[in-house]
């Protein structure tokens, strides 16, 4: 089954207690290539970067089976920049930078030859360019799912709430879940969210697992493994959607079970993201470190 | 298996954003004998009041088949009181006042009968009142759970960690682990606290489930119940606890794969317990409340 993945790719500079790490390359989209061309091999990326960028990433995603057809480069221009700084918890940041660049007038173009696609992932970005991919694309796919973040509930909440009701499956985290529906409890807010579109909805809690919520009150939780150390969570919210998405684009499934086992995808290919700085980690795991950590997952949450 | 439970019996005034208390029935052992009491008829109590004591509770106990020999009245003397508020996210409380009243100088008189029990739940009380507990049992039971708070780290570290030498499986929260320990990732954390006596470490995080840490790295993780209201969490830790032990005490077993399922159980026990105030839902719940919450756990984090 053919995945499209659209977001950003980017430069990151991060810095967390453990240190600080120049440009390198991030971006949700980076993340998501990254993580379901792990597990599937039909992954075409639609993004945007400037002619500084670090094509010898574009080359490792391709080494990976990625189709970059999709990827645009603007000569003369630089690639979106983000620096950010963590807490000494880990589980907060503040953003030092932020330069649009590319990003800034992005026309996300579709190659023909990817326009009718069976899985879609949008990758937080302005809901502009969500939207107007989900109106270029040549038919329904089986299944579009969406992440984004509290920024764009914050300047754009009209447009956010019309590419939301157009998906399949929202992810965002636990605050953005009680913003978005102005409820506190997570239970009532996945309610209010799942009238606005969506039939499933994933809410992240970082360090504290994720709530799959779908159609009649289901729910399901995947806890996150605890970690010995987190050493630079950027990235990991990217990484948990394109294993969840991955796992569904290689099975072809969208039913609520496949969709259980494809957050423990996600989170296990999450709890890898976290564990060195940006890409690094996640560009070397294997499918033999994956099903390892797969099987811990197994042990922490079965009951014989 | 006979049980013994020790730990306050007491009164507490709540303030919650959805209103205030008075004065109602409160303590750790009050929880924790109504959730054991449900699973198990072979509880004993030890504990102690003032004359002040609302005597219908000990009748709720007894009807529920407590075995109530080792509760101390102390007559011309007032019960031990806390009168705690919460803030708007039900996360956070402080004290407004402690009343020690009988619980300063509490003597803990295991009857004659019971002081051979087969498991013993040492709910949170002074360490030095634990340890006389376990000092005047006539023989090693086959487990002994404690729990404690960070109050008892703070004021009295080397007489809590004395204590936590001696028993089996420890429960604390996650702040409080990562107080014991001195490190943050829960993981490293574990195996800190489980060097210090324990082989089980159960690492409560409220609304975001629980941990139980076993021997040789086992790791098991259940979530909470996301509620559509939380309405006091007053007594859920030592409701969890209470079904916990509860759990293991009516199977007579003490091995990993049991002690996964006690911490649904306690788990399940403890999403009742917040729903209403104090200890009033946990005296009614019936045994097919809880069982339809065990199923509601059983599908939240089973994988087909």
């Amino acid at each position: 089954m053919s995945l499209l993945v659209i977001g950003s790719v980017a430069f990151d500079a991060i810095d967390t207690p453990f240190g600080s790490t120049g440009k390198i390359v991030g971006g949700a989209a980076s993340y998501i290539s990254l993580a379901t061309s792990l597990l599937h091999n039909q992954v075409g990326l639609v993004a945007v970067v400037g002619e500084d960028f670090d094509f010898d990433f574009v080359k490792t995603l391709n080494q990976r089976g990625v189709n970059t057809d999709g990827l645009q480069v603007k000569e003369g221009q630089k690639s979106f920049f983000w620096h950010g700084k963590y807490h000494l918890d880990m589980n907060s940041r503040d953003t030092i930078t932020t330069e649009l660049n590319v990003l800034g007038d992005f026309d996300p173009i579709i190659p023909q030859s990817q326009s009718a696609p069976d899985f879609v992932m949008l990758g937080n970005l302005s809901p502009q360019v969500q939207l107007t991919t989900i109106e270029r694309l040549a038919q329904k796919p089986k299944l579009v799912v969406m992440d984004t973040m509290n920024f764009w509930m914050d300047i754009a909440l009209d447009e956010l709430k019309t590419v939301i009701a157009k998906v399949d499956v929202l992810t965002i985290n636990d605050e953005e879940a009680r913003q978005l529906s102005g409820e506190y409890s997570l239970r009532k807010a996945a309610r209010i969210i799942q009238k606005m579109g969506p039939q499933t909805l994933i809410i992240k809690k970082g360090e504290h697992g994720a709530l799959l919520f779908g159609a009649e009150d289901q729910v399901f939780f995947c806890p996150a493994l605890p970690l010995e150390e987190v050493f630079d969570p950027t990235g990991a919210g990217d990484t948990f959607a394109g294993g969840f998405i991955g796992y569904l684009a290689s099975k072809g499934a969208t039913d609520f079970e496949s969709m259980k086992k494809a957050v423990v995808y996600g989170s296990a290919m999450a709890s890898f993201c976290v564990e060195k700085f940006g890409t690094e980690r996640l560009a070397s795991v294997t499918l033999d470190e994956l099903n390892a950590r797969l099987a811990q997952f197994e042990q922490m949450m079965h009951i014989a």
